[in-house]
């Protein structure tokens, strides 16, 4: 059951699917105040769990800190970080009580899990206009399952996105991509896509190709083609003022770009130096903006990634000329250590500052909206373009799409990838710990950057990422610009990163399966194993193992120098161990705690009690698996049910095979 | 068995105790070049593991990332991060081969332990000048046991300083260290000390007294100990440049500070401003900075910790200089991204410049030598200086001493503490991790900042900090300016931090005890698992659980939500559990693994098959704790031997009790 208290006048973010009549009075559990701020008070007990968040920072269960939605360009995930890149309002209190709130509003919001009092949950918004959605379940898991119906059937990819992806930051000629595209292959390296990231720009012109290096990009998109390679352009928010540059004059004249107090169009500066931003919260913008990617659909694209959209702001003329001022004083004196730091201070804070925040407007449908106002609606609405728009080119066709910046009712139209992450074997864990807070908040087509985006990464902390990274959706490796490279034949022994990869494409019959019933079903893909053994007290606090589907379990290795790890089963189950020869073991274990040895190119799952799951054949790519290699891995007179499609319609006709063991 | 090889001329860095003839040739092991640089090469086989390095990142285990020895002012301690506070270039290999390597070599070394090649150990320096020492022996922990004697005994301290202490940067005035004093007392928290940081100091600067709170100082050190608290003020390493102040007038009449190629002092801005480092490498520098502390003793001072004596440099005059003129050009252009980058990196890189630690020298018996050279040795002879100092005071009387930054040798004279760390779960387990490593190379006297120096800590951190700090000879909740107040009544249930901080004093007759006979003996107070149950292949791998003396192991829950924790036992144990109430539980388990619930106001350890521990009552400081309470846990028919001693005097007569259960 859920019931929707409505305070003031909320933005409509459209993040639900369904309407749900408004009730009156107080939610039964907590209290409200609306004086000033917006500000949800509830007394927790000792046992209650706290799940929810999607893409934020530390543990499964939030209790404990404080988080902030307010969509943010931070690649310094450390420990005491607020906010990231997402804003996903949705939490469950499971405990003495069961029940979930909603809150959607589009801006800021602090939620307070324990952080200032041990067992105080306090959320506070800065306004008081929103909708309040309070979700009454049996468990956490059933509120999560109601929730999923309200906002509505997440996104599906093409079947092609199950595959394992190299990207890096720094790809600037055709050379670049065609040395990647050979080794892969020379090394017979299952792999499906190759993601291009602004280099293949002109000038990082959104919709422009370099000229020097991509003038025939349909020809390069070919040619990558014959060699079973997609390329995966990335889109950037801000649109470069440039006289002459097509996208920059349309929207000029059109006032498609956010403005300033004065009518003017804001000016903030990324990767091309200065841009405007499209105004995606106004609806004809944002039908525009969307239009263009066809540019590159006619050019052969299937798929793209849309970045920078916090939207992330390097400076502004406005920070730039206050750093001016500040320097023209700091030239004069003899500076203290506190001019010394203030100047650094103002340098550091030049980024993403809230003065530029709050000094844009969006026009939506007449109405001119501070910017800060709806801030966390901008990714959302930037993905929303693009995937209105590639609903114009072929209402029947999916197309690869995931974003940086979210907010929920994003899922409808993308998936994400949890951005700048680092070469840490803490990030490891932290995505382990996210993908199901992500699937909670209808989230399901996610991954991280594997191996650590900043940093250096190690041959053994990229090989146990990707070995966990076999089970998220979204499976690539990509690294900076100025890191260590970390392409898997850049490293010794390439086989053994081969044969992790190898598994990927072997599970890619199940991922898949499991992947489109959650989708269909308004499922979770990942579960904690709190939600799956709600009363086994010791896997309630587990937070490095996963339940995948409906079948497997997993616990994966995310320390250096381990030769395996301590696993604890919930249940019997059945260990299948993907050695790296090709052959697979199996193990039956008994419920309880377990050392399991996993060498460096070795997958471990765990195959729940009287269940079994479909492996096939490696193959270098997804369209060439062949299904006519499907063994069966688990017990004895089980039985998978197998989900399949043609992996590019959006006829998802319910064409489900029985498999029996 | 140790060899020594002497490469070119070292600089003789008193590392070493003992005299060891040089050895000609080649080490057994690896390969030495000496063109231009120095490097050590060893192809490491596959179960070889790495450990040593005392105050560095990662695991205990340091295969598979490098490490730079380079003393460092760096407070954001993240996995990528390879230089700490320290150098300590001390490792054992143990596996195929076992042995230890250490290289007196006063500058900056990488040791890259796999992570280029994971199969290949690295180590370059710079320069060919050096005494490179093998240490043969029959495994890693005799090993360490030969390289301890080496270097010398440890040093001891004072037995109040094995007592918990309060810390803040930010406390100012009487009354902010009285409400400390009280608050504790008033909730029977035990406590023995109180850290003075900066702010005692007028401007900062070293042996003065704040004109404004403590003009009187002396009365106030005798109100302190009236309620059994000492006072342990903190000393930096620049002295400010100010007319009449004494010490510098003193220094620079005499020539006592370090010098810039033209013979002028070196300037360097840090907490006072502009400073100028006392020449600690100059054996008369360092006679009369270590005088200096008399200064404070007279008053009553009992111990000092040492900082900023990598020694830091915010910004130097030269600096400043740079920054401006680039400032210049700034504001006289449009700015690029590519300057406004540029300007961040300069203001951020303004701090601990490697140009500024080349320009500045060191007379060491009336040689120049240039700092960057002998840039390890500088905290080593700050602390050095102290040691001296003090014991020209009162020779047979041990005074509490610890130092940021360190330097093997160093050891002899003072502990450390790891810096500033974060208020992050995973610098517990980092806390955890170093401890051993540390005591490998001779640093006894250790601990971390609990609860976290920078970022907002809380309660729940807090008190799984404190629970393994118990165990820690420092024990110390130091926190930053700015951040979350952290002393234990700050939190609610206060009571409950009590009952941690209750252990400790409960188990100091143990701790005390093991911590003497490691002193006496050159042995570890930490021990990995791998050393103690060397042939137990799960056991060798694990780095969050400890010994510590001889007859205990822990298992501390550093996880956020976590109602206990996995342990592995490497042979049968007798759980020893200290409850809330006071109470003592105890549980015989079996070798394995076992889920162990830990409340948050609970202590766990492990008495090893066979031993027994001594526990006490508690009590408000360490002098007050009755020894006849004393009553053993562990198995029936075990021995106990206690070392005993005054805790203030050097007569370590070796007066042990056998205790019998």
């Amino acid at each position: 059951m859920i019931k929707k208290y409505i305070y003031g006048t909320p933005f409509d973010t459209e993040a639900t699917v369904i309407d749900i009549e408004k009730t009156e009075g107080s939610p039964e559990y907590g209290n409200i105040s609306c004086e000033n701020k917006f500000c949800f008070e509830y007394e927790m007990s000792e046992k209650d769990m706290v799940f929810g968040l999607g893409e934020s920072n530390r543990g499964i269960n939030k209790r404990g800190y404080y988080y902030i939605s307010n969509c943010t360009d931070d690649p310094q995930h450390t420990e005491h970080k607020s906010s990231f890149y997402g804003a996903h309002n949705f939490i469950v209190i499971s405990g003495e009580k069961n029940f979930g709130i909603f809150i959607d509003y589009p801006s800021s919001i602090c939620f307070d899990i324990g952080y200032t009092h041990s067992d105080k949950l306090s959320i506070i918004c800065e306004s008081c206009d929103l909708d309040f959605y309070v979700i009454y379940g049996e468990s956490a898991y059933d509120i999560v399952k109601q929730f999923r119906k309200l906002i509505g059937r997440s996104y599906i990819p093409p079947k092609f996105a199950f595959g394992f992806a190299q990207s890096r930051w720094g790809y600037k000629t055709k050379e670049d991509y065609r040395e990647v595209a050979r080794e892969y292959r020379k090394h017979h390296i299952p792999i499906d896509m190759i993601y291009m990231d602004i280099d293949y720009m002109e000038d990082f012109k959104d919709f422009t190709f370099n000229k020097q290096n991509f003038s025939d990009f349909d020809e390069f998109v070919k040619e990558m083609k014959q060699y079973d390679y997609r390329l995966i352009p990335i889109i950037d928010a801000g649109v470069k003022i440039e006289k002459g540059y097509a996208i920059y004059e349309e929207g000029v004249e059109n006032n498609y770009f956010c403005k300033k107090e004065d009518g003017t169009d804001f000016i903030a500066a990324v990767w091309p130096g200065y841009t405007h931003f499209p105004d995606v919260l106004n609806k004809e913008a944002r039908k525009w903006f969307g239009s263009k990617y066809r540019i590159l659909t006619e050019k052969g694209i299937e798929g793209f990634w849309n970045d920078m959209n916090e939207p992330a702001i390097f400076y502004t003329p406005e920070g730039i000329e206050r750093i001016k001022n500040h320097m023209k004083k700091f030239v004069e004196k003899q500076p203290s250590k506190n001019d010394v730091w203030f100047m650094k201070d103002e340098m550091l804070y030049l980024a993403n500052h809230s003065s530029d925040y709050a000094s844009f407007y969006h026009n939506v449908d007449g109405q001119k909206i501070r910017h800060d106002k709806v801030h966390n609606l901008y990714g959302y609405n930037m993905t929303r373009a693009a995937a209105e728009g590639l609903n114009e080119i072929d209402s029947n066709r999916r197309y690869l799409l995931f974003s940086r910046s979210s907010y929920i009712g994003m899922h409808r139209y993308g998936g994400i990838w949890t951005g700048d992450n680092m070469s840490w074997w803490s990030h490891i864990l932290l995505n382990i710990k996210m993908m199901p807070s992500l699937n909670m908040c209808g989230f399901l087509y996610i991954g991280a950057d594997l191996g650590g985006f900043g940093g250096d990464t190690t041959r053994e902390l990229l090989l146990r990422w990707l070995a966990f990274g076999i089970f998220t959706p979204i499976m690539r490796n990509h690294s900076a610009d100025g890191t260590r490279r970390q392409e898997c034949y850049q490293f010794e022994k390439v086989e053994e990163l081969k044969q992790i990869i190898d598994v990927r494409y072997r599970l890619i019959p199940y991922i898949y399966s499991e992947y489109m019933k959650a989708a269909l079903y308004d499922d979770m893909y990942f579960k904690p194993l709190a939600f799956v053994y709600a009363h086994d007290d010791i896997a309630k606090e587990i937070e490095d193992q996963l339940i995948i589907g409906n079948e497997v379990m997993i616990a994966p290795v995310y320390t250096q120098n381990a030769k395996g790890r301590s696993v604890y089963l919930p249940e019997n189950m059945m260990m299948v161990k993907f050695l790296g020869d090709g052959s697979i073991q199996t193990e039956q274990y008994q419920k309880g705690y377990h050392y399991i040895a996993v060498a460096l190119n070795e997958v471990v799952l765990f195959v729940r009690e009287g269940k079994c799951i479909p492996v096939v054949d490696t193959a270098e790519c997804v369209e060439k698996i062949d299904m006519q290699s499907m063994q069966l891995f688990g017990y004895q007179n089980s039985e998978y049910l197998l989900y399949d499609d043609d992996g590019i319609t959006k006829q998802y006709t319910i064409n489900c095979k029985l498999l029996k063991k």
